[in-house]
């Protein structure tokens, strides 16, 4: 047996996410199609996490194992060769030992959020980008996020379906800037809970609106009720940047 | 009468080009089809210049002239309504003068090529860049590049149906740099030839695969024929970025 670390690339607009499920295309399900064609034994691939139906991928992170003996760029190959029909793309196959596991040795996750706030509808980047059709104040955006750097229980920024025990995570960083014609929102933890970051991104949104200021944050946090969450934002703009081990 | 400037970004991918023709989609059809409901009677579409089939736009620049009294807001929010079914979005429309010629009153025009060189197959920007599978030494494709900068005779450099009168053209600026995990290549001159970006493009990667340095790219230039030129690169990854008036 030789256990393989993946580095993948995904779509998430066809997908019902990452996890595996009986009736939908999933990221997983496709990627255990593949492995298990290659390896000619059902093969099972762990995510570093899930992603949410249409979240997309830049470097998600995965392990499996393989029955027979085969090197990391014929892995990387055999698998993309599964894959031609779906728009997932193995970037790199690592030989790793027997211990490593791609979710608990996960040590940060990175997510961006792509923002476009103008009122033309988007051409090129349409399912790629959340298109806000007004200014927001960025400057304001970004303030108003670093009431959340820390440790602190997020009940109000989870979904009521998340699965973790606690509400309770460490939030290492989120900066807010402006790229180009774009506004990129970065954001840094150890794990995240069950939509989180869109729905932290969806507060921010309102605070660029001027809806919200930096209190009316602090003030949502503190409530520690799903109900005061600014509108959930959608799953179009949200990319998995990193996973550090 | 008032003429209106339109600043337009449209996906290349699901048309045969800029240029209007019978039994094609074009973009500069959509556009007139759009403006002829606005104005209640037919309307010419003037585009700053061609992008040929595959190419997108980022700021393509035109203009068009409308019989009834509007606000350069309604017309954009106008067009963008009669365009709902096409990747073609007006970012701005702005009241000029009678005298104003998106292609005659141009000075120069900047385009933008997309590369990522990578073995995986693209999952994300499919369409979008064009894909080499091995990596490409940038820095010996800039300095190669600097060869064509000024003015010159650039018959290697344009397709054999290239309408221009002259091939004799001034390059201002070619800079090829790493993005990210892109290879970006900055163009701008007043204007180009047919295909001449994506000849440009192509004969930089025969020198970033190590198969021409910049003395062979000299010799393409000086042979003034179009069988020296490398392979045509693909319309994927071009990009009109700006015209400047």
């Amino acid at each position: 047996m030789a256990r393989f670390k993946l580095t993948i690339e995904y779509d998430g607009g066809p997908f019902q996410g990452w996890q595996r499920q009986d009736h939908a295309e999933t990221v997983q399900g496709a990627m255990e199609a593949a492995a298990t064609r290659l390896n000619g034994s059902p093969v099972t691939v762990y995510g570093s996490g899930r992603t949410d139906s249409g979240v997309h991928g830049l470097a998600q992170i995965a392990h499996a194992d393989f029955d027979k003996p085969l090197r990391a760029d014929q892995v990387r190959d055999a698998l993309n060769y599964h894959l031609k029909n779906h728009p997932i793309s193995v970037l790199a196959a690592e030989a790793v030992d027997d211990e490593f596991h791609a979710r608990f040795d996960a040590t940060e996750r990175q997510y961006l959020y792509r923002i476009v706030d103008r009122r033309a509808r988007l051409a090129l980047d349409r399912g790629r980008v959340w298109r806000v059709p007004v200014k927001l104040d960025v400057d304001a955006m970004h303030d108003a996020a670093q009431v959340l750097i820390g440790q602190h229980d997020f009940t109000t920024f989870r979904d009521g379906q998340c699965q973790a025990k606690s509400p309770v995570k460490t939030l290492d960083e989120i900066t807010v800037l402006r790229a180009g014609h774009e506004i990129h929102l970065h954001y840094r933890a150890r794990s995240f809970l069950h939509k989180q970051v869109r729905s932290f991104t969806g507060s921010l949104v309102e605070v660029g609106l001027g809806k919200w200021d930096a209190e009316d944050m602090q003030a949502a946090l503190e409530a520690k009720q799903r109900t005061e969450c600014g509108p959930v934002a959608p799953p179009d703009g949200l990319y998995l940047v990193k996973v550090v081990y």
